[in-house]
């Protein structure tokens, strides 16, 4: 399968900077083969007309539960630990394994309408998301959550579950899967100590969350005298490629073992505002050096999947903190949103921007709309002025799997339709209204 | 002319709520006659099936400069005053009628693809704001921006046109005016008494600016040695009824004020931050009783029109300054961004609700997108999931304005070409690619 996207304007790598220039894109099946020319003996299935149209590489979302996505705007307005145990956990029990793959299916849909081609996920219904993605064409890192003290049945039978799930899987080659240890507070350090050792002899990566709430820091600190980020360094988790989502209420301490430890963070606006978590220090990492990806976290405690959304925030709301409009530009949120993402999941090789070798998965958005208008500065339209609506046509590992908003690959009805079902049979269809 | 919206949801307020039933609502001329069953003689000219819609009030962008749209993303990262002066003003020097006139069809076109069915202007050249208006048959408030020293000629110059823009427009009810002194940097004392003091005496309301940056009541405060809230309150601007934009330097004492003087504010989340003006401290604004109202303020700071992203912003800003989850539910947050608009703009009878009586002014979503599913919680998806893009149809003083997102009043490639003309002309097409 030979495509070409024709004549588009595409954000293209230039040093350590994106640029945006006029060019012609040519995939060859699964991978980017030339930007400009033609490559030799190219065969053209497809033509994409790239006139009034902006290539981007598709975003990246670092951390979210897919399968959490029939839980939207069912628990707002609540305190993080009051959301988790009182309202999210009681719907967690009784989920079933075909609700966790409609969800999944209905976060896929969402992702690719707003741009995103691959998502970092953790999640608790093994084969589910792994089904999904498979089905939808999308891209994604796995890891099932892990729970667990000491050397208990529950966490070693969910271990099993993470290395059965990955094991069935090795047939596509979109998919990874790390070892997820869900957080300090569900998680002993005996517990964590064994992940980590699993992990360094699985060579798998690291996917967990730390120092998301001020009472899980209050809570840690109690039991072990330290802060989350110092003792998941204690307990080996850094000592594998590590990505950590929130650190929201890191110390300076904190940023320096991350960096030291090479850990890459993910930062999750709405959700850390939304649970009342405060602003990650986020500026402080960046000028420390830490790798900073972006992630939305699921829509239970976003409520959207919408990566244009977050790199939205990520780009105000440091700004408000610190009252300096210097800090995180556009350009710098993009990369965040894209390169350092792909980083972050060990695929920096793979995906995260469009350069001759890399998979094709790639976002066409349409130009002829008000929050590109006028074409000025495309880079600060994509952070400060688009809101996802934009995004016409999806394409990941060289599958075009949206085309005119149309999802190719899931059948959009059918998934909602499912949904909908999900929360009428747990009787949370009326809950206002 | 008869509209009937058939068997919608529909947000229709309950005392000082809103909640969500399923309804039909009939319109004849430009009012709503009827919600639930059909007006006696209804005449059936138009149905609109509102099966798997959501019928909202239109939303009411309380402070924006609609002229400003051609200069979407063309001067970001900066502080206010560089902002202001060093970008803004040059590109405002070379600016004509005719640029004015495209601009504000940019920005109407914008606010009605995302549900605003109202806005509340302060502009430059006369006429221009008001001729877009009226042709696409959006409803605005409008000020033109008064400048001036004493008893200058350029101040008094710049009264003479907003009389005259008034008076011109006396045929179109879906324009009101205001006096719209700029800022207290930009108005000595002299002359904010002379603006309060001719609305006084031509029963006008006001539109200003106030406390927005550190640097203005820095300024303020060397020059006058009171705040600019407590200035405007001297100069006898809070005698007439007045609506003033960011507030965000406000202290109690201000805020006091606003609250005694029946000031409305009008939030501005996302510009207070990209200018590095930080956060408005509306918890303690609603908390004394303030009227609240939201706004987009220019697409030169934004640098987006659309409400559902500020609504958004709004209902998640506070939630992160003050971890509190409680703060402005999404219930909250979508009165402010409707009905405490209509109230601050002196409308309330009129518009912000969906009421027997009131002005046909609606936005109705469609609910077939990820955004919406599940419908659990449709007035949580407003605030926290929706980006304005699943508004599909707008109708404005009973008459459909945009249908299947198409605008049907204004010619939306023409508005483009125009702009992307003078931009070109500017040579500000090329700042960054």
């Amino acid at each position: 399968m030979g495509i070409v996207i024709k004549n588009a304007l595409a954000v293209l790598p230039q040093g350590t900077e994106d640029v945006i220039k006029e060019t012609s894109i040519y995939i060859e099946k699964d991978r980017i083969t030339a930007i400009g020319d033609a490559p030799g003996g190219f065969v053209q299935d497809k033509v994409i007309d790239g006139r009034d149209k902006l290539v981007i590489p598709g975003l990246i979302n670092c951390h979210t539960h897919s399968y959490m996505s029939f839980m939207r705007n069912v628990a707002d307005d609540l305190s993080f630990m009051d959301w988790l145990f009182g309202s999210i956990d009681p719907i967690e029990q009784q989920m079933t394994d075909e609700d966790a793959y409609w969800s999944a299916n209905l976060a896929i849909i969402e992702m690719m309408k707003s741009g995103t081609t691959c998502f970092n996920d953790m999640q608790m219904n093994i084969h589910q998301t792994t089904r999904a993605v498979k089905e939808s064409g999308m891209r994604a890192v796995i890891c099932r959550g892990l729970v667990g003290s000491g050397n208990d049945e529950a966490g070693q039978m969910r271990l099993r579950q993470a290395y059965e799930e990955r094991d069935a899987a090795k047939d596509c080659d979109r998919l990874t899967f790390r070892l997820g240890p869900h957080a300090p507070y569900t998680c002993d350090e005996e517990f964590l100590k064994i992940v980590a050792a699993e992990a360094r002899k699985e060579k798998m990566g690291i996917h967990t969350h730390l120092s998301e709430s001020v009472s899980e820091v209050r809570q840690i600190q109690e039991k072990y005298g330290c802060t989350p980020i110092a003792l998941a360094e204690k307990c080996g988790i850094f000592d594998v490629p590590a990505i950590v989502a929130h650190c929201a209420q890191a110390t300076e301490e904190d940023i320096d073992i991350l960096k030291r430890k090479k850990v890459s963070v993910v930062t999750n606006p709405a959700s850390n505002m939304k649970l009342g978590n405060g602003f990650a220090p986020i500026s402080k990492m960046l000028e420390k050096g830490v790798n900073v990806c972006l992630g939305t976290d699921s829509a239970a405690s976003n409520n959207s999947l919408n990566m244009f959304h977050e790199l939205n925030l990520l780009a105000l709301i440091h700004k408000g903190t610190g009252k300096t409009p210097q800090c995180i530009s556009a350009k710098e949120g993009f990369r965040i949103a894209t390169i350092n993402g792909a980083r972050a999941l060990g695929l920096e090789q793979e995906i995260g921007s469009i350069e001759i070798g890399k998979k094709a998965d790639l976002a066409v958005l349409d130009l002829n709309v008000p929050s590109f208008t006028p074409r000025n500065n495309l880079l600060a339209g994509l952070a400060y002025s688009a809101n996802g609506s934009e995004v016409d046509t999806v394409i990941i590992d060289g599958r075009v799997t949206m085309e005119g908003r149309r999802i190719l690959t899931v059948d959009e009805a059918l998934v909602y339709r499912k949904i909908q079902e999900i929360i009428t049979r747990m009787e949370l269809d009326k809950r206002q209204y």
